[in-house]
């Protein structure tokens, strides 16, 4: 791959309080991310190898578990080198980062994921690889401790070619459908209960109690004006935080994956951004068309990722002849490799590594003392931009 | 609106039989489609008042079966033109022709629906308002008569803001969620036998026999040649057929909708293009950013239709410039109201009708004689163009 491209990562959160402001789908330019390879004032530049990042959700985090989820991304930046010093692919590291990030009690992913309103988890999961293309993804799956490994699972069946009779796999199945699908390929059931943790159990019992004040409040006022009322709670309820990673492999494939349990309280059935194709996680291995490898992972809100198709349109974004000029002149040509992410929610825990490194760094990337993401919003037409660079 | 903007509206579907060939997402222009209100050559050009141009699904339409498509189509038409007399918005009028696309048992959508692999019937369906761009999508739905107006009323709820503690309101819904949410909003639940026909009971029956010959003749070999081997079967056994229809209004607003009862003998809880965002249908009306209002409805194999996210391609292409000079030429400055559609399946029946129409028109396009699907794919790219114009 060297010489032939470099590659970009993408970590990107979006979150505006309010869908009546956003009805235009926000321009990709808006916000700001790369990650290139290549120094153009070094005409051979040192390979970096494999490289990960993760990020362990967009929404706000508390400085006392600053330290568990700096933990967690460094726990899966080391889990997805070790795949990749072992010779794996970029789309079975960045599975193995997920299951981590999944496996943690404090994400809002897998275990201890947030509860509906039914009181019961359902999660969404999505991977892509940028060798292939090829997508998987799984929607309101119960009773299975690691979304992404189905996700995962029915990315490799499709690239095994059709099924018996010349029936075309499935890339996305939802419900109980996707839970026997996973059980029949192997991937054990879990007790939807060993998934709660204390911590979701009790925000359940929190956010039932908020509700159910607010639509006490409201009694016998007209439910447009309970509508608007209502909307003022803006959201402290429940973190928004999908879960991902994006990985480069030795062979410079880039491969992303997402995985999510959801708003909390949300209606059952729903399905938010993690699972959506081009909204959740893009991959994209440089080709003819595109000068760079893309690998996107988004986190925020469901439904306004959906209405954006955040991931894809970062990929793209980035393969435009204004990205590439941007993003030279943030590099400076200074660099071997670096990424951006930009975030739009109060925090954002990130982690990252390559096969170089002895271990993860972590960060925690907060908007500036004083700043109020809904006002930041507004002021910037839509898009908060907060962009970090990390060398 | 006149004055400010034309419109354009793409029928398109797409289908191609082996996922190992069409890695790379197609290019939007690659297909042409459009429909313009204005005539460069006449300063004033006539109001056309509402249209409405619907699609009873991409496939196989036998000459026995011609008529019956026809009249669905017209009978589509006319609801949506009823509406749309009666001032209705574009949103209300295609879900209208919608239901009707459902309740025919000839379509395989809502009633008379392909069944999956347990013997069921679970939907697809999306409905997306050109005017706020708010979308709604239902996915492996069951015992819902008309998903089209599950979609229609998430369309609806999320229009009217956030629920009681500032919870944002579901666009997607799969599953059983979808129905208990329907039903808890005045939906009806319908009995599934009674979804079922004779003629989808037969073709299971057919289906099923198909799938174990094809499974018993693999015995023995190993999983990789099973796969190729059966591969060769080309989807003789299912029809690829989700219905559609696309609106303007009297005001000039747009929207499109579709709704499909997915792939014969699919896997329960797989869900396709129908009910993804971006894929299945796409309506926006004209703005600052772009010249023309489109609304767009892909009908054809779901997992390939994801993987090209066809309806907002094809919308995004018919704002770009070359695509306003491909249109120009095309139209040649003739006509008050043209549209264009294009098809890669052997056939596709659609159906036109303005306000000022007494009568629906409809037509079953067919690809050339002697011309196999699969070749011109192969001739062209991924993509086989076939145009009609209608005046």
């Amino acid at each position: 791959m060297i010489g032939l491209s470099g590659y970009a990562g993408v970590m990107e959160s979006l979150m505006n309080p309010d869908p009546a402001e956003e009805q235009q789908p926000s321009s990709p330019l808006a916000n700001s991310w790369s990650l290139k390879q290549e120094s153009s004032k070094n005409p051979k530049p040192k390979c970096v190898g494999g490289f990960v990042l993760v990020h362990a959700g967009a929404g706000y985090h508390s400085e006392s578990k600053a330290k568990e989820y700096k933990h967690v991304c460094k726990r899966a930046c080391q889990r997805a080198v070790d795949r990749l010093k072992a010779g794996a692919l970029a789309v079975e590291a960045v599975a193995a980062a997920l299951v981590e990030l999944e496996d943690s009690p404090f994400t809002n992913a897998g275990m201890g994921s947030n509860l509906n309103l039914s009181g019961e988890i359902e999660c969404d999961a999505s991977i892509m690889d940028g060798k292939s293309l090829h997508y998987g993804a799984v929607g309101a799956i119960s009773g299975i401790k690691n979304p992404v490994l189905v996700a995962n699972r029915l990315l490799i069946e499709a690239q095994k070619g059709k099924l018996s009779a010349g029936r075309i796999p499935p890339c996305f199945l939802v419900g109980r459908g996707a839970h026997d699908w996973a059980v029949g390929h192997g991937i054990p059931p879990c007790l939807s209960q060993k998934m709660a943790t204390k911590f979701s159990l009790s925000a359940y019992k929190r956010n039932k109690r908020k509700m159910e004040l607010a639509e006490k409040m409201d009694t016998g006022h007209n439910p447009a004006k309970k509508r608007r009322q209502s909307s003022e709670n803006d959201n402290g309820s429940g973190c928004l935080d999908t879960v991902g990673a994006i990985v480069v492999d030795l062979e410079g494939n880039v491969a992303a994956a997402v995985s999510s349990g959801g708003l909390a309280m949300k209606h059952p059935g729903r399905v938010g951004q993690a699972a959506h194709y081009g909204c959740g996680c893009w991959a994209e291995n440089a080709c003819n068309m595109n000068p760079y490898s893309t690998a996107v992972s988004t986190s925020g809100c469901g439904e306004h990722l959906i209405r954006t198709m955040l991931a894809r349109e970062c990929s793209a974004a980035v393969q435009s002849e204004d990205a590439h000029q941007a993003l030279l002149e943030a590099m400076q040509n200074k660099f071997i490799m670096e990424f951006l992410w930009s975030h739009t929610t109060e925090s954002m825990c990130v982690g990252y590594m390559s096969t170089q490194d002895s271990k993860a760094k972590t960060h925690i990337s907060r908007l500036p003392p004083g700043t109020i993401p809904g006002q930041c919003l507004a002021i910037e037409g839509g898009v908060c931009r907060l962009t970090s660079v990390v060398e």
